[in-house]
């Protein structure tokens, strides 16, 4: 059964826009951005009061194309199609729903690959290092020119996720509710290993030419592939390519060479390629950066309880049972802060051996406790706060 | 405290031998090798019933030089000093301890550094896939030549416990104990996933020229660097990488940029680097290959139990607690298989926060447990069985 426009809980079809800032943003590294794009989504209706607006913050390799689809062609929805529509935990009917490409990105909005002003030639390296700060800040321009003084959530998974908890730190008074998936307070060594990986992968490329490898016509594309097929592996989990493929052959035979023969090994590379073909690396280099960095307690005497003691939010909280990258444990940071600082949490350990990639794959008890969260979410008046 | 060649419990200074095979050996693949050298370190004295030998098998990227010093001024003694010495577990006061470079290596034995004797060129990607029956059938080879008809143990960690199983399995009659460590009877697709992305990122490197690098004067450094970054990340543990590393930052500053700033970068940079200059890249494409390869179950129509009961000898089998790579579970699918076909195995799962590496360090239990074991095997009458 494939996804489809015409489905009674879809968005149907949906245009990005580009919204342009003319005011310069300073960054957290230091660097001015003079103005900037933003490609955005919106599904479902703002109403009068402004006040039923949810933000969806994409992750790591995310857009601003969370559901619906582009055309009647289109064969795959948005992202996050499984939680955004009518009747779906992101209620449509009910919510206003915004998603954006961040600044960064490569999918429309301000990036490396766009034109820096003052050469007239692509970014590239000279794109400066963005954090999730900086991404809540643009976040929160455009939540201005909007017109949405408040959101009643956001939301995202894994580093989506980081953005959420990033508002209710910095903006305590713009949301009224977070909904933090899949994420971490801070990523460990382990996880910045992996980015690092990743990252040397794409620098250690010929082909990336110190970042400037649109000037010379080409992209690192080896690199690129090598670093989402390990970044493809700590999104899966041990069960789940277990299941998947376990060690299964492509013709049933050890051949005793060296090109893909497991299964496994075709679809890691095939996932790979693709993603190189479609993904900018400085993008990438970028993401993972973002992730390294953030670290909300950092700036709290890491205390992460007198971070989370900024937030005047409710908080949904969920985690995944076979997520190895982000473990139940590191949600559970994030419970126990907001606990000891007395704040309203909801906490959710899901089972799923779909590990990290858990938050984008439907799962009955996942989709409940969402939906009715956010049905609270949408029935709660907002005097009442 | 330095390791010191003249300490009581150290083998002191050794000295590696090559041994020349001049009969041809069929490789599982298909492949024959017309003759071969192994390269050998042994500790200890055979006794004249030569019954007091033991085998240790090599993992991944380890070689012949297992314990002692190959000079006075040699700062490292070899990778398995902690466990091999006067009164150490393998203790070479009772035993004659014979460690080989695997063929396939890079450390002396016949690999793809080796000339090809058909065409004067190094073998380079013509040396063929080498499995771990290929590797047991050598050294059985090693034994008839040293006068062994029966190892007193078969001993290894990692790929070196996949030999020792299948010793117990293709040679029953050849060794009276088996001690399998941090092993597993096959690679999950997850484990197979890490090594075709280190893989990938050797053959992808453009200095790989198809596995012709001597023959250009080069080698896929980048590309080794990469793979060894990858596996040192499935060796350690997200734990004791926290202990190590936590996010500690080169000075304490971020920068915003994508140079190692988090210690953990700069570490494994450097390892990767090390390894990258030390190691033969078409080696490391051999070994991982026989890592996946491994299944003694799959002959015995995939019945681990069925394998196992082709043994005679008996089993010490060891796991660590944080070992993510060959987790507890793997050892204890080894065990199960073992209590099914009614072998002798003794089992434990060790406590220790090093992950796959533990089986390399030192730790109290795992010491005591080994010490008793070989004990057992030092003191039983050979006659008894």
């Amino acid at each position: 059964m494939a996804a489809d426009y015409q489905a009674a809980d879809s968005v149907g079809i949906v245009e990005p826009r580009t919204l342009h800032f003319q005011e310069p943003v300073r960054l957290e590294g230091g660097h001015t951005l003079p103005e900037f794009d933003l490609v955005v989504e919106t599904y479902g209706e703002l109403n009068a009061e402004a006040d039923n607006a949810v933000l969806v913050c994409h992750a790591l390799s995310g857009h601003h194309h969370a559901a619906g689809f582009h055309s009647a062609e289109d064969r795959k929805p948005g992202w996050w199609d499984a939680c955004i529509g009518p009747g779906k935990p992101i209620d449509t009917n009910r919510f206003f729903v915004v998603s954006l490409n961040n600044i960064g990105g490569c999918h429309g909005s301000t990036g490396p690959a766009s034109t820096n002003p003052d050469t007239g030639r692509p970014y590239g390296p000279d794109f400066p290092v963005v954090t999730v700060r900086d991404w809540v800040k643009t976040q929160a321009r455009l939540a201005d020119r909007l017109g949405i003084e408040q959101w009643a959530a956001v939301i995202g998974g894994s580093l989506g996720g980081m953005q959420a908890l990033d508002w209710a730190i910095h903006y305590p008074e713009r949301l009224r509710h977070a909904v933090v998936i899949a994420a971490t307070p801070r990523l460990t060594a382990q996880n910045i290993a992996f980015n690092e990986v990743s990252r040397k992968a794409i620098t250690s490329d010929p082909a990336f030419h110190d970042g400037r490898y649109l000037e010379h016509d080409t992209s690192p594309q080896r690199g690129l592939m090598l670093a989402r097929m390990v970044g493809h592996i700590t999104y899966l989990s041990d069960v789940s390519m277990g299941e998947k493929f376990g060690r299964e052959l492509r013709d049933h035979a050890y051949h005793y060479g060296f090109d893909a023969e497991f299964q496994v090994e075709s679809y890691l590379q095939y996932q790979g390629e693709r993603f190189s073909e479609n993904f900018d690396a400085n993008t990438y280099l970028l993401m993972t950066r973002s992730l390294d960095y953030f670290d909300p307690a950092r700036e709290f005497g890491n205390d992460l309880s007198r971070a989370m003691a900024e937030a005047r939010c409710r908080f949904l909280v969920l985690s995944f049972s076979s997520d190895w990258r982000f473990a139940p444990e590191h949600s559970e940071k994030i419970v126990n802060a907001l606990v000891d600082a007395r704040r309203d949490v909801s906490y959710a350990e899901i089972h799923s051996n779909w590990g990290h990639d858990a938050f984008l794959v439907p799962n009955e008890r996942y989709l409940r406790l969402f939906r009715a969260y956010m049905n609270r979410v949408a029935e709660e008046p907002r005097h009442a706060r």
